[in-house]
């Protein structure tokens, strides 16, 4: 499935994208079923098992995948009879990040081989693990906020990893179990402040600074996370392009890697780090500035697309 | 005031410490208080005010914070009348982090002038900013749970901002309007673990390295986070000694600083940085072992103190 969240009328909705350009509005397709079997809980039974929140619903597990599936097709072939519109084109509505508020986004850094063995470095032994806030967060119809704070924006194409278990000292063999599904986003980095201390935090947790989507790939359709093409373009230009073969430390490595320090929750996210090609790497540096296209394309996921919007001010 | 999260028969509430060593539940008090004067939606309405949640009750503000204050007196004169109780001893609850799970928790590196420059170093021109997630957060009254993934446990005492409004391009002049309170918590760090790469996240994010508390004091009773002296011991030995004047970014300049980068928001964490006399700098580096005791005092805050306890595995 392709889930996403999204607005309408003001309320924020999980749906899955359908014959794609469809959204299926999953806590009301199932309350539409309940209620056509005769059920009269049938709107706490959804909230139970499929509630409007994608946190909530990772929570459900396979329960909540499987009935998610299932509510789909009954969407598709009864629209009419539901007290709630069941089914919308994605014009119609929001599209927002899969998850708009995770509790944890670990990002790591150095990860494509190919980019570190060109700058003559060593592999390293250890992922490079660095977080960003959940203030970063926006979705794929968002624009990205260029904060009048630097004039060193820059782009990072990244697969990214949705966590759909809870995951504690996890092995690598099972960590595609804890995994619910695989988005796409542009770790947006400011780039000088990112480096005016060591620590990289406030480059990389500036407000708007994730865009994410289209949506979460579950990890049935999306069942091996490498061997993915992965394409990063400005204004059309390609500037990155790699493959997630090549990730030093894989989904697999990375979920079990983390599980061992930090308790995973269903929400939290991973970006798994960012190829060769960013912006300040080029010669000369060349950074991102108002009304930059900037498209990321991953194999079997989809496109990413967003806009740089100079703000006024930060007000 | 001194306000607290609490657990009482499996229920998450907030309290004010009164006369020491009592708790009074704040929404019920007020729900009591606003029954006695025949408000029929006085569930609804403490809900709304005086949430049990402490990022809700944030969330409220000031008219908020002048509610709790006038039902504190209302419980103590008015204990026997109410369905719930709204009066416990201290030692019949359990107190725990005055924040159980902020949105973000901001820490600061390099932070005490005088260790700066007895250690030779220039001073920072801009705060070192680093990450802790909500999984590390533990109470007062919690043991330090001591994964066995490194033998380099250590400690750093901190003085700690909890945001009480959304804050967004803040002055300094303005910032402590944004602040509801401060506490303690000890930045406890996995050392090895830290400094296997660049970014320090990883050793410090572990499952329950960030014990806090032992409560909140609001603004109003400690009004001026510079001039505190702060105490770290273990085991009674005195191992870290400063006062929040060598803060080199003054709570001031940290939430403004902050805010210009990324929209604080209630519950909102900042730890403002540790002083010398960390393990790993001792001659030997001597680092927390099971059993230990350590103990944080900051003056006009109070004490935190937790033991460390030896995990068996990571399961």
């Amino acid at each position: 499935m392709k889930l996403i969240t999204f607005t309408t009328a003001g309320f924020s909705r999980i749906g899955a994208i359908v014959e794609g350009e469809k959204v299926v509005d999953l806590n009301y397709a199932y309350q539409a079923q309940l209620q056509s079997e005769g059920k009269y809980r049938y709107e706490a039974i959804a909230e139970a098992y499929v509630p409007a929140k994608m946190e909530g619903f990772l929570e459900g597990g396979n329960d909540s995948m499987e009935i998610a599936k299932s509510v789909i097709n009954y969407a598709l072939s009864n629209t009419s009879n539901f007290k709630h519109q069941l089914i919308y084109d994605k014009s119609e509505v929001k599209v927002n990040a899969p998850v708009t508020d995770p509790g944890k986004i670990f990002c790591v850094g150095h990860n494509y081989r190919e980019h570190i063995l060109e700058m003559g470095r060593d592999l390293p032994t250890n992922p490079v693990l660095f977080a960003k806030f959940a203030n970063t967060v926006i979705g794929p119809e968002d624009d990205i906020p260029f904060h009048p704070i630097s004039e060193q924006l820059d782009y990072e194409a990244e697969f990214t990893v949705i966590i759909g278990k809870q995951a504690r000292n996890v092995s690598e063999e099972d960590a595609l179990d804890y995994v619910a599904g695989y988005t796409i986003a542009n770790d947006v980095t400011y780039r000088d402040i990112q480096r005016r201390t060591l620590q990289w935090l406030q480059g990389k947790t500036v407000d708007g600074s994730a865009p994410m989507g289209p949506w979460m790939v579950t990890t049935d359709e999306l069942t091996n996370p490498s061997g993915l093409g992965v394409v990063l373009s400005v204004n059309g230009e390609v500037r990155q392009k790699t493959n997630t073969e090549n990730l030093v430390f894989s989904v697999q490595h990375l979920v079990s890697f983390i599980s061992k320090l930090v308790t995973l929750e269903p929400g939290d996210i991973i970006l798994t780090g960012t190829p060769g090609g960013v912006g300040v790497a080029m010669d000369p540096p060349t950074f991102l500035k108002d009304g930059d296209v900037v498209k990321i394309e991953i194999d079997q996921v989809g496109v990413l697309e967003n806009k740089v919007v100079l703000q006024a001010g930060r007000n």
